[in-house]
Formats: C-alpha cells, structure tokens, sequence
C-alpha cells in the first residue's frame, strides 16, 4: 500500500482535528494506507506556518489553487469555511485529486449537486465529514438498527443543543453570518443530525420546520478562531443573518416519524448531539457529551428486569475500539475523525467510495434545504421537489 | 370550614386515585376543608359496590343523574371514560354543585366550551385534573420561570412517552377507539404536555402537527382496567379509531419555540412524561418517571462548576414536601392528586376558582384541535382560529 | 378474616408513617386482615390527641401500660423512641399481644434478646420495622439473588449517607443522645444497612469497624420532631454522645466480602440508602433516593450490549406493583411501610412470624455490636463472639 | 528550549499509551520541551521493531542497560512489567538520566526507597506514573479541595471496581503473578485510588484491610498483551497468587475517614476508578468511566436549588481543555498521559521535580504495605510502623 499524499485547507478548529487524525492513523490503526501531511495551506502566511510547525505537515502554502495543481498530493481535504467548499472542490476534481470535504458540502443545494456530479465525473473518491458516524456508540446504533434487533423503526428524535452563543454580547462571528456560512444551527448542528438521521433509519420522505434568530444583532469580533471569539461588547454590532435555533419534523421513506431540533441557546448544554430511536423490538439513545456510551432497551427482555442499559462501547465487540485501549478506558471527539480518515484510506485502498460521500452530503443538502424551503412557505414540503 | 360532600363518578383508575387523595388530604394536609366521601357511582353495580367498600366511600349508586341530584354532595368528581364528562358535567352544574372533571374536560372543543359556560353560569367552582402541574418539582420549575430566575424563555420541548400497546396483539381497549377517548396519545397524553407547558411558559400562538397509527387492528378485549387489559391474541379484530403517536411544533405567545410528542410506541418508556425549558439565564429538566427530581442549571454559575443539577424536590423549601416525609424521602404518583385536591378545597374555601379549571381545560381543547386541524389540513393553524 | 385492632405507641415520624400504612392497607392490599386503628398512645396528651384526630385512631392514650393491658387491642405498635422499646415490648408481650417495633430493637443486644425471648415464650408474632426490605426494587435484588441469577456473590457494598446534621449549629436532637437512642449513624442507618445485607446475602462472620464524632457539641434544641428541629445557635450547647460516622468490613459467612458506611455528615445526600452486590453472574445497584429503580447487570448478555440496566420497578412482575398503579408511576417512601404491614397481617393471618422478626432484630443487633466492640478493641471480632 | 531526548522501555499497553502523549505533545500543548522520540527498548526485537514503526520512534533496542548509557537520551521512560523498574531505574540514576516510571514503582517498599535514594542523590529528575491526577474533572476536584470550597474534609470514598477476570478461565497473565507484578487489585488499581486520595485529601494515617483471591488457579496464557490474553480453558493451570480484591479503610491525617476498594470482579464494571469527597461546605464525586465529569455540590446553594450539578470538565475554565476541543468535545484516556508528559517536561523546564515523583511513588507504597501488614496481622497499622 503506498502513502496517500494529503493537501489540507484550513488549519483552524477542523484543520486541528483533521492533523490529528492523519497523526494517529498509522499508530492505531495501521492497516490502511498511511496518510502523508504533504502540504497545509491558508490564506495567513504566519498562521499557515505556525499550524503547519504545530500539527506536522511538510509544507505551507497560502494558495489553495497552487496546491490543487501540486502533484505533490493525491488528496484534497477542505476545511476552510464553508463559502470557499465549491470552488476548491471543482478545482480538485478538474485536477484528478481525491477529495475530503467537510461538511456542509456547500451553500446551496446547487453548489453540493455541481460538486457531485465534477466529482463523479473526474472519477475521484469524495467523502464528506459527517465525523459523529464514527463514533463507536453510533456504530453499534447502526448495527442494532440493521441486523433488525429494534424491529420496525417507529420513532427518530434529533436534537443537537449548544449555548455557546447565548450571550447577547458574544460578537459576530462568520458562524453567524449569511454569506460565509450559509446557515447557522440548521447547517451546521442540524447537517449533523440529518446525516446520523439517513444513516440510521433511512431516507426522508417529507418535513417542515420553524426557526428563530434570538438576538438578532452583535458585536464586531476582533479575534476568532474555532468556536471562541474575543471582542469588546461595546463594539459596533452587525446583523445575525442566519438562525439561532430550526427546529423540524419528518416523516421518513420506511413510515418512522422524526423529530429535529439544533440550537445554540440551550443553556446548559454545551455539545448535546442526541438522537433516540423507538422500534417494535428495542430503543436506543445517544448523547454526545457520553460518547462513549449508548443505552439500549430490547423488548424481548425478561419481564422483571426490562430497561434501558447503559453499554459503554469500549469492548472489543465495537466498532474500532481494538485500536486502542482496554474496556472502559474511554475515548474522545477527535476519535470520530481518526475512523472517519481510516474508512476514507480504506475506500482508497478498496478503490471504491468511501461513505459517506459527496451523495450524503447532496442528500443532507436537500433535507436541509426542503426544510428552508417548508420555513418560507409555511408548508409541509416533499424531498422530491428538490428536484 | 365545613366538610365539602363528594359524589364521584368512576371507580376504576382515576377514581382509585382520587379516592386516595381524599383519604389521604386530612391526614397530610389538613389545613383545607375535609373531602366527605360520600357517594361514588358508577354503571356497574357489584363494580361500584366493592370499590365503595375498598376505597371507603359511605354509599354507591349506579345512576349518576341521580347522584348528581343528590342533595348529599356539593361536589360533583367526574372520572368516567371520556364521552361522559359532559352530560355530567352539565346536570351538575345545572344541580348547582362543584365540579371536579378529569382531564380530557371533554371530547370536543364544542363540548368543552359548553360545560366551561355552564360552569361560569351557574356559579360553582369548577377544577379540570391536570395532576401533574402538582409534582413539587414542577413546582419548583414554575416558581424559577415565575420569578424569572430562567430569564426569557427560548425553547420548550415536551414529550410523553409510553410503551403500553406497543405489543401489536394488545386488546383494543377503550382509550383506542374515538367515539369513548375522542383521541389517542394526543388527548391522554398531549392533553398534559399541552397543560404543562400552558402553566409553565404560557399561551400557545400557533401549532402544525403529524400523527400515526402504527397498529391498525387489534383484537377485541375480554376484561380491561385502568391501563391494563386481558384478551386473546386470537379474538376478532377491530380498527383502532385514535392516533398512537401525535408531534407537533409550536409558536409560543412570548416568541419561545416548541416541539411537543406523545406516542404510545416508545419501546423502554413506561411513562416519562418529560419536558426541558431552555432560558437566557437557565434551564430545567423533568422527568415523571423520576418525579421527585428537577434538573437545573444557571448561567450565572462559577465558570469553573457549571452544570445541571440534580435537584431532589424533597426539601421543606419545595411546594408541599413539608406535608410529608423529612428529605430525601420521596413521593409517588399519587401525591400529586392530594395536592391537586387540596387546591380544590382550598379554593372552594377561599371562594376563588381552582387552578387548573375549566378555563384552562378549554384551552387545552383548543390547542389539541387546532394539532387535529392542522393535521388534516397538512398547515400551520393559528389557535385563533379555534374561535 | 377478623380485624387486627391496633395499639400504637409514638405518634410523630414513624408514628405518621405507620399510621398511614394501616390506613392505605384494605385499599390497595385488602387480602389480607384489616388493621383496625384503636389507639394511639403518647405522653403529650394534646400531641397525641391531636395525632389521633389527623390520623385516624379511634381512641387516645398517654400511659402505655393501659394500652398494652387494654382488651381492645390485639396488636402493640411501637415507635416510641427506642430507649422505650424494651419495656413496652416486655409488658405486651407478658399481655399476649403481638408486637410491631421499629428499629433498632433495642438499646443493647442484651436488651433485645430478652425481648426475642419474651416473645418467643408468649408466643406471639412479633415483627421489627426493617421497611426498607419491601420496596418493589429492593425485593427485585432479593429474588435475583435468590434464584441465582447473579452466580455466587464476591462483594457486598452498602452506604446510608445524609447530611441532616452537617450544620454544627443544628440542634442537639434526641436522635444525637446516646441514653436515649443508643447510638447515631451506625445504630439508625447503619442497622438498615445490616438488615439489607442480611436480607439479600446472609449472615456476617466478622467486623472491623471506625467511627468519628465530628461535631463534639451542639446547641440544645427548643423543638424538635421527625428529623428536623428548632433551637437557636447561641443556646446552651450539650456533648454529642453518639457517632456522626460509622464505617466497618466484613466477611460475610459465605465468604463475599462487604464494606459499609454511614454517616450524617455527607454533603448532598438526603437519604441515600444504597447498595451494590456483585456476583459471578451479575451485579445490582440500589438507591433509596431513587427507589423505584433497581440497576441490574448480566454477565451473559450479548458481548455487544452489555451494560446496567435501569429497571423501573414498576411493572406488574414486580412485588406488589400489582396493588398501585399503571408502569411507569412511581410510589414514594410511605409505601414501604403499607407492604411492610401486609406481611405482618398476612403472617397473623397465616399463623406464622412475619419477615423480618425478632430474630432478625437480634442478629442485626449483634452484627452492631460487633463493630462497637472492635471499634473499641481496634480488632477484627467475629460475630460468634456476641455469644 | 531544546528537546528532551527520550528513550523508552516497554512497548505495550503502557508502552503506546507514553508513546502517543510524547506525539500529541508538540502539537497539542507547545509550550514545554519537545519529547523526542529517540529510541524504544523492549526484549523481543520483532515486537519493539514494529512497536518502533508503528509508534513512530526513532531507533529500536533490545537491551535496556546499553539504552541506559546512551548519550542520544536525557530521560528514560520505564514502562516494562513491575518486576523490572528497580534496576533500570538505578542504572539510569546512575548514568545521570530523568526517569518517568509507571506505577507501582517497584515490587516492595524497599526497593521503591532504594529507587528515591539513587535519584536524589543523582539530582535527576523524577516522575511516577499516577496519571489520573491529570484528568481535567480530577484537576477540578483539587482545586476545590486546595481552595477550601468543600470546607473541612470529612469523607473519602475511592473504589476501583474491574471485570476483566470474572471468567475463571482468563488465564494466568503476569498481572496475576506474585513474582512480576508484586500484587494483584491492590497494587494496580488500590495504588492509584491511593495515590488520588493522598493528592486531593493528605496524607494517611492508619489502615486497616481485608483481601481475598475468589479464583485460585487459572489456565496459563499461550499470548498477553494489554489486559487481554488468550488462551485455552483446557490448559494446564497455575495457582494465582496475587489478590483479586482489597478493601482497607483508613483515618487520615486530617481526620477524615477513609474507605477503599479494588477489585477485579464486580461484573459490569469494566473500569469504575471513582471516589467521593464530603466535605462540611460540599462534595465532589467523580468516576473514570465518565471521566469529563466531576459531579459538585455546595451547602451554600440557594435552598430550593441545591443538588449535585453535573460538571462537563471541558471549559476554558478547567484545566488543559484550552489545548483541545471546544466545549463539550470530551476528550478520553489518553489525554491524561500528555498532560501527565506536560508537567513532565514543564518540570524539565523549570529545573523543578514534577509532581508527581518518586515521594509520591514511595509513600503510595508505604500504605500499600500497611495494608498488607495490617491483613496479614489483622489489625490497624500505623502508617508511621513502615518506618
């Protein structure tokens, strides 16, 4: 197996998880092909160089378009904010490089479809970083969902609260901001849901959402990076220009009924990425802030002792964990992108694609936009007339 | 304080309970006029005679026209399947007496309209049984909404959760055919998450919903009680009138967004009868299956020990406890009927209407029909619309 | 079936608790004899008249050795405080009555041996108030044990923490005197511990215990009932002569190990009466904070979904469920005590010693003693050494 | 700053564990000394040559005394079985090196004392493996204690509960035999609880303990790694001869009391390190399985508000998480090692001892030998006895 040689954009929040999962692949999980950190590139010539020294990759570059035309790298990851995806997708496609996008794959419904079909079209392999599938517990959701063990699915409840922008004063980050993001909590925590969603019970049939923008002007920021900002409260404010909170409901391909929320003014909670699924045989539930964990019913029980286990999933019975400690020695968020970039060398190794992929995040687009679409028109909305 | 004279209607579920609250308020709360257990009723006569002799009333009749004509009562409690609440209700306001109704107040918005009117008119006090708004913690969330304590609320999210015909081959019992519930998991569940949410972050402004029937047939019942029933998988089999699972969203009078579900196909969930409140200065959790507990969190605590807690709504300084046992020592289900009944008499002394009463129940009826209409309608209804 | 006309001494906590249980019994347990509620006896003749009128006692007494010579009884209760118990228990059983005491038996294991013996020689049925024992979940732990669903027990762990006294200005309460209540945490909470394990591993072999008076002196009190108590900080102060902390191991006689703790002074924890078994085939955990609930683990459940369980001990395969309410509401504290008298009453009935009796008062007695002894000998005593 | 060259012995679970902190290091907490990775030593040179390629060191060896006397490594990780730390830690003291060992620092007492000697009197420095006094929610919890917001100490609960030789058919590995690993429980996880204990409450002061060996042969292993082994039920057996379960409790020498347990058969736990702190102003409690969380609670909470909040560790405001993710992103094991390598290199840095060292190591086996004498004697061992 040879090296895949990576060229990465971005080397902030994302860009750090990404380093670190192309870091630990060959030591935990060794049996794919290796990940070489070629080239890391960003618009910041200084923050370039100190995330290249810092995280370990070979070279800087500032010019994504010089890096897509490197034949240095195989593969190009894209972690820059979410308003330059398209652009550096259709680049990389047209030069032949694999690609990693993370998600949301891009802005609109049309951009994620055009980098598809390039995609497709160029022959090379895509994914797209819906990283929380890669989680063990989730796997073991996935698995129990499959082998049948929770029956006929009935009920799928998402809900992925955060309040780290619950303070009025917090400033005007490019999260918050239309142009750059292209939504807020429903593209960026609910694009998250959406995706476990498919991936769990199936295809969404129909929905139709309501969303609010809470405070709906803030401070200029001076500094950001992930998802801190600094900035005086006293600073000019500029308009919120995406939502505070979406809320939805579905009714999915296979008759279940879903429910979706994503908001970032849940005090309390700082990453609660949750879903529970009710079947004719079983439940499961799963909370991100214990992701190592996930509780499981079966109504197949004996009558006296029925309930929700509580399954940490770090036995060797789930999904990866031989890869790294003893049961009950937990793991943390960044594992999910260490499996995620192990599936995509193993999809490079297999010469198929790997999953998800550019269709997921096609697919994710239109849920997200059908429910946009259902928000403006205040009616339910098929996912079919996505066209 | 003069005794208040009871007539009750129903002696099966609801009346056990309601039996116990009036047996149990002069011992644990005596500060309220004493309930006299006079007469209960009920269609049955061996039935009514044995609960008579169980619960402690003195005397049983078969006909509630002639209890509610019976000069021996001042107060009417009415927990008959739900397609009686309103001839009942009705005669006994015509008769002058108090009313103390079960939850749902009747079958229709129409109905329920009739008998507040009738009510109003004839000058009595009036109590619809939303039981669960009496749990000490509930109590407690509303006190930390009331004063503010939350701040501006932004989110609820409520959900009923049962598991009890989750089996395809339990019998069809009354609460699953319409022309007796008038609704499934929305009027018994809904019908409390709606009451709960009303009292704890006010009126609703507009609602969309959707609903299932998993199960469409079951086989007919040879014996049923309370929520249980006997028959064989094998009898002949009859369509299931009502909704299993109803969800729907919501717009709340004071800009806070809602998603509320109710369903009876929940698999591991006996009866959690939950809701969250997310604020700008805190949030709460409850869950019934664990009802002596609050879950809250402030924003405004040290930054190093932020998180919910786990309040044990035991202490003297929550609603009622110091009734009962010293902390730590919890309550059940019942309890929340005592002090729901101790309100009742509280109020028929104070000359004041209850809370909740009839005023509360109609609203609640608007709000399941305005669900019901924009269900069928596949629309947001505004719950102006109900008229 | 005849009544069993009862003759209760001591009116205040335990004096409510089981009065409410005599009251619920023939409403939600009625097949066995109906305690007929006769008299209640205290020295406070205002007090205990008053307790009469709240609780339901036909008749009011303040000598007890009236009520114990009195033909109308044929059941002497007792929960006067325990320095009382002996002499009661000696006159009622010299009268031929049946005995209902509350724990601890006695002061000293001397005492409570006469008082077995007494009983033994009257042959009456007697009966000690280990209440814990009959919550649905505790009996739940009993049967899985029993039946060997856990494999053979390695471990035994048990802790009753409160924090009722943490205050050092908290009133010098009789409960902190050791003439009158024998000894503090060990005697009080720790006997419910001992009877527990007993109850669900069996006999002790040997002890070591520790014990710590934290707070030396306390303001004497102007009031005092239940668990709580009036009194100013700057009154007179009095020694606390009994422990605010008890710890021992021990060995039990089929060789599982066991630790246990109690203690006053445990910030946080109301009531936790707790307790954790671990055998070869499978583990349980207990806490009475919660005490509907028993977690349940099985060493063969699929490698995949292995995990604690949460069982709600609410369904109708649970002990006495079936007298209450649908799954999933709970029953409270209160409750504990109502099974409690359905056993007494279902053992006169039976004509046998109800469980937990006298012996069991004996031998929880001596498993306290025991640790008294080594904690004064600083050594390992066996329990055989108690004679 | 220039680097610290590092050159390690042991290359399995501890082994890859250092390996990935000495890795994660650079890029994740920058500001210390860089490790390098210079060279890995372990006996079997297939096995370290992959462990060298696959984790990423620079050179492989076989023999630890010529790794000793290179001069291409400043500080020597000892990480191989308990048997072997004394005289490669000697051998390095004497070549002038900085030790990192892993827990239990030697066999006996002695010989952690003769370790301590050599190192002071080389002035090297010296650290001990005691890794999970870095995880954050620990960190917090020591905050608390050393900042005095649970007031006087009065309790400390520790127990490190296991499963992973439940099955009398797990082999025979070297952590059950006397001669390699020195104890069985007690030493693995009792030294840890230790070690945790006297870091956040003192010193102890005296023991008392109890232990027992429930399997007393089991199969001998055919392979080993980790704590997983494989191997045949049908192989010859061996006699265990460490113990599987230690209990003691303890006073410390604050006055607190103490209770400890470790064990390796408490079914469903697969690594339940987990203690409680009650102090006179509040408690903290935590359990590695969920180690993010520190659960806190505070007498001084407004009274109807008080419970145990659940702390998420993760905020900028606790310590390390500013390295990692944002809030809510957990982080897992393995992170505790590079924190504990960070202070390693800090300490480096500063020309200071890191903490912990080699004190720690030996006063953590001074009460893991009066627990041993007190067992063995059957009575209270003075810590002080150890002379």
């Amino acid at each position: 197996m040879s090296n895949v040689r990576v060229g990465m954009v971005g080397y902030k929040f994302m860009g750090k998880a990404h380093s670190n999962a192309y870091r630990a692949l060959p030591m935990f999980l060794p049996d794919v092909p290796r990940p070489e950190m070629k080239i890391i590139c960003g618009r910041d010539p200084q923050g370039v160089e100190q995330a290249r020294a810092q995280f370990g990759w070979q070279h800087a570059m500032t010019d994504w378009r010089e890096l897509v035309a490197s034949s240095e790298v195989d593969l190009i990851d894209i972690n820059a904010p979410s308003d330059a995806h398209k652009d550096i997708a259709l680049a990389a496609a047209a030069a032949g490089k694999h690609i990693f996008c993370e998600k949301p794959l891009a802005l609109t419904l049309t951009d994620a479809r055009e980098m598809l079909t390039a995609a497709e079209q160029a022959g090379i392999k895509h994914m797209v970083g819906f990283n929380y599938r890669f989680a063990p517990a989730v796997q073991l959701a996935k698995k129990l969902v499959a082998d049948g063990r929770l029956g006929q699915i009935y009920h799928y409840r998402g809900w992925f609260l955060q309040d780290w922008i619950i303070d009025p004063d917090f400033p005007l980050v490019w999260r918050l901001q239309k142009e750059i993001a292209g939504s807020g909590s429903h593209g960026d925590l609910g694009a998250h849901q959406i995706d476990l969603a498919r991936y769990l019970v199936g295809e969404f049939d129909e929905v139709i959402g309501m969303s609010e923008t809470f405070v709906k002007e803030r401070p200029m920021p001076t500094e950001m990076t992930g998802l801190s900002a600094k900035g005086s409260k006293d600073a000019p404010r500029g308009p919120v220009t995406v939502d505070d909170a979406t809320l939805f409901m579905t009714r999915f391909a296979n008759g279940a009924l879903g429910s979706f929320e994503a908001t970032r003014f849940a005090a309390g909670h700082r990453c609660t990425n949750a879903f529970e699924i009710n079947g004719s045989k079983g439940s499961v539930r799963f909370d991100f802030e214990r992701l190592n964990e996930l509780e499981v019913y079966f109504t197949d029980d004996a009558e006296d002792v029925q309930g929700f286990r509580r399954v940490l999933a770090t036995d060797p019975a789930h999904a990866y964990m031989d890869a790294w400690w003893p049961p009950g020695h937990t793991i943390g968020y960044e594992h999910t992108f260490t499996h995620e970039v192990h599936e995509l060398m193993k999809a490079i190794a297999e010469d198929r694609q790997p999953s998800p992929n550019f269709v997921d995040g096609v697919k994710c687009q239109e849920v997200l936009e059908a429910v946009d679409k259902s928000i403006a028109e205040r009616r339910w909305v098929e996912i079919t007339e996505m066209g």
